[in-house]
């Protein structure tokens, strides 16, 4: 959960009253996903749902040179999405109560991710 | 289907000839999705496959304290995603013409949804 | 893998030192992601995996007018996604090394696909 990290990293956004911030990742085995921000057990379900719904080790993959969690990554980078779009009102992100920005790590060992950040807005 | 609701809630985007239009929902149990708008047992297959596909009542969860479509709810948000965006042009959604703005309910009992709208463009 | 297209379509892009990039897909049978650019075979394990997870034939399925790839088509559209946001950064999409622009068809038979690219910025 990474909501207070990317505020911290633009501070402009609070001289905009009304935009859009735009977060992307560069990456294709990791992705960005708004999800719930109270409950940590919502993050690591999330991790046990994917694990099923995009099984590691299928013999029909082709894509498997790094290891078993190379395609895998790949397929939930894409089913999750590697940007998120969320309006700017009177300076702050107007995410609701319960939302709060993922930055969801699909590979076993990932290293380093990079994101860019772009808000625009008067 | 709520094309029609989103577009009367904005009607300045009649002035604009190239812009975008960002729709953002503030939940963490329902989404936001563009598809087929005419035959209406597209929905309900879409429930039909969302509820198998990210079932309710696996004993792994660890996030259930509203109940069997809790976790479920976070998922099926996250997979179809919070915000869709929409270019304009000479004042209307550049839809095709099949498609239609979803907003898909998550749980049994959702309550109200709030969205928030944006549109840019000259 | 359509990203030399995309760039060559709209070369107003160099003149844009921060902004973003959008390509909306006005269909309801295919889908637009970002993922690996490198590796055919990736895009192969797409259509594997996508082929299993959302499968033909279902009995359930109601909306099956135009074959068995239909509602198959419609679901794997609003899992990746009917549009992709990308920041431009002095004048050329900031992607990631290994990303590119994925157009995915859905259908057996899809047809022509119609685009709208939308860029912004200064």
């Amino acid at each position: 959960m990474i909501t207070p990290e990317l505020i911290h990293a633009l501070p402009e956004i609070r001289e905009i009253k009304t935009g859009i911030y735009h977060v992307f990742i560069q990456h294709t085995s990791a992705s960005l996903t708004i999800n719930e921000n109270a409950d940590p057990t919502v993050r690591k379900d999330f991790e046990t749902y994917f694990n099923k719904a995009v099984p590691e080790n299928d013999r029909d993959y082709l894509h498997d040179d790094e290891g078993p969690d190379d395609m895998p990554g790949h397929l939930k980078a894409s089913l999750l999405g590697s940007s998120v779009t969320i309006p700017i009102r009177n300076g702050e992100l107007a995410l609701g109560t319960w939302q709060g920005i993922y930055l969801c790590e699909h590979r076993n060992h990932g290293g380093q991710r990079d994101l860019i950040i772009t808000a625009w807005g008067e």
